[in-house]
């Protein structure tokens, strides 16, 4: 008979969000009429931006005219988006456009980069982490995972193991915890690649939400990254795309491999994995990803984040007035919540659930290290962020 | 040193597509004023269908507003999809909606689904066969390969090996032969999987161009294959969709595997690889694919279909009157042409673009048992295929 993937088995079988969806539906069994404000997920709560939507409109009817149709785009991604993104991100860093791969979201490009490797290589992980590294690690067989403890400690910003890793995952801002690595941490990862001819898989999700001037909002601005690094962008965040899914790989073409003893360039190796495994994004969702450097797309996409981040800072100090403790929310759209009175994860979960209606997600969700806290996410309207803090105020 | 995935280095390295781009620039050279016409790529020609456009542009609208505001999707696809494929495609054969699940592409699909399966699975794969069956398995692993041959002498459609095969790889209408399996002979394949207890991964891409009576549209039409069969689908070539990137999946819940000796439900670990691996395909995007099955988007992407077939009757015939042997065509857009004179793929391919300007696909790219063959499609405009047909006349 067929045989399964054994390493199903290996993956945590206690997944999080059928349990969360249990909650609620308990909860909506005993107080039909509340009103949840779902603070947990980490998902857009603002309109798409006019002129992106505008962009949708235009490129699908330029696709049913006999001049504007386009078929198969490049698995690479179109050019006019590749450029648009060299010239506002890149080309001050000195990286080329021929580095830049579009796809259809940064989740498929963090996990798929993965088909790259040999399975022998040591990967570290962050613990908390976004689930997905470690599940997809897992279920590639990757034989050695090495665990970056995130803990209060260390700020929740890891340092670089005493144990090899040949492969590094870090997530800055991260997610969950909502921390950035500063400029002066960075570069001690960096080092540490160089100095082991590791590669650093770096999620730079949240980057629009940066606002310290000691965090880097790429880890090229590193020097030596460009020998150490690719980088993980998405417009998810940072321009509301959740639901349009695109994203972009920075692989410069200074990354090198070991294949049977020889140095090669790793990223022709990258090209021909996505010209097999991908037939490219969406044209008009390119379009649209266009559209957020233009210059009515940039100003109404940095105002929600503005918006997010505004939301985040007063949700923030109404947590600290209960005298909550709370990290992360000044670079990204995360606080961390550490759970009062050694409650845990869960308990701490269900009795903001219960009493305030909010919900979260519980740390574990997140890792071990995860446990004794809890995530918010300020991915929410303007009302329910007013009503979210009225509820907190009476919540002890 | 990060060592790079081992088994690239038993992919092809003869990658046929960079070679075709070389001998377009030859001829470009020598023949600055040459009006090439395209018949090699399997790419649509035609406008995107005017409902369809309409449907992404309304689709965008709506998320630019509070109360349209899509995020996240399901990674299984939106329930308004899915309900709309089960209904028009698969309700009469008893299959459920929980079967289908929606992606952005039967590229990704087909490939994606080894992710469920042990490497020590044999895997049947047809030789000539669309190349991303055989370089994703390659890629991942996978320990022993089984070529299934399909040859002049039986009609390109291969008979179930003496060897065992665990997974088999099936594409009817086939990618590149244009030949369609009969109800007969899939009965043939679900048979041999049934007492092998092997699943066959059935391509159904091409199935809009089924005309033949004898022939199934899907592989469920056969008794047993919902105990043996996923099948793949595609909007690309049915719609029009190469360009906006939509497929899906079939996966009934009665399909078994073997996990450590225990029989299990394969559906549960596909919707747990997709929920890590997949974010769902883009909101304007499904909206489109739920337009197929309106009243003007099913008369719009018909009459496509029908295009490309009446064209593609005009391309057999013409190829038949110049002494050519010729299979597919009837059931697909591609026709498999014999070279003549023993002349080698590359030779015909190259004698074609040099006396006619016309680009096909020499069948050797496909495999080495596409070698004397190339490969023609369909997808162009009427007055391309006119000029086409004009130009072949004059051929000798």
């Amino acid at each position: 008979m067929t045989m399964l993937n054994p390493h199903f088995t290996a993956l945590n079988q206690a997944y999080i969000f059928p349990l969360i969806e249990k909650k609620l539906e308990e909860l909506k069994s005993t107080s039909p009429e509340a009103q949840i404000i779902n603070l947990g997920i980490g998902d857009v709560a603002l309109p798409l931006a006019p002129s992106l939507a505008k962009a949708i409109g235009t490129a699908a009817l330029e696709m049913a005219t006999l001049e504007g149709l386009r078929g198969y785009a490049s698995s690479n991604g179109y050019d006019f988006l590749r450029n648009a993104i060299h010239k506002h991100t890149f080309a001050h860093l000195r990286i080329d456009k021929e580095a830049i791969f579009i796809s259809d979201g940064i989740n498929s490009d963090v996990l798929n980069i993965l088909d790259l490797f040999d399975l022998a290589n040591e990967i570290g992980i962050p613990n908390p982490t976004y689930p997905a590294y470690l599940n997809s690690s897992i279920l590639r067989g990757h034989h050695s995972i090495v665990e970056l403890p995130c803990l209060e400690e260390n700020q929740f910003t890891p340092l670089p193991p005493k144990k090899r890793c040949r492969l590094i995952y870090l997530c800055s801002p991260s997610n969950p915890t909502g921390v950035a690595m500063t400029r002066q941490h960075l570069e001690r990862w960096v080092d540490y690649a160089l100095e082991q001819e590791a590669l650093i898989l770096f999620d730079a999700a949240y980057e629009a939400f940066i606002t310290s001037r000691d965090v880097p909002k790429s880890i090229f601005e590193i020097e030596g990254a460009k020998e150490c690094a690719i980088e993980f962008h998405s417009f998810s965040k940072s321009a509301g795309f959740t639901g349009l899914r695109c994203g972009y790989t920075v692989l410069p073409h200074t990354l090198k491999v070991n294949l049977h003893g020889e140095k090669k360039s790793l990223l022709p190796f990258w090209e021909r994995r996505q010209s097999i495994k991908s037939n490219g994004v969406a044209y008009p969702i390119q379009r649209a990803a266009e559209a957020v450097y233009s210059k009515e797309g940039h100003q109404e996409t940095k105002a929600q984040v503005a918006t997010y981040l505004a939301q985040g800072a007063r949700l923030k100090k109404q947590l600290i007035s209960l005298g909550l403790t709370c990290y992360g929310g000044t670079d990204s759209p995360y606080i961390w919540v550490k759970n009062p009175d050694k409650k845990s994860s869960w308990e701490f979960f269900e009795s903001l659930l219960k009493n305030t209606h909010i919900l979260s997600i519980p740390g574990c969700g997140f890792g071990s290290l995860g446990e004794g806290f809890i995530r918010l996410s300020t991915f929410t309207t303007p009302e329910k962020m007013t009503l979210a803090l009225e509820r907190l105020r009476l919540y002890t």
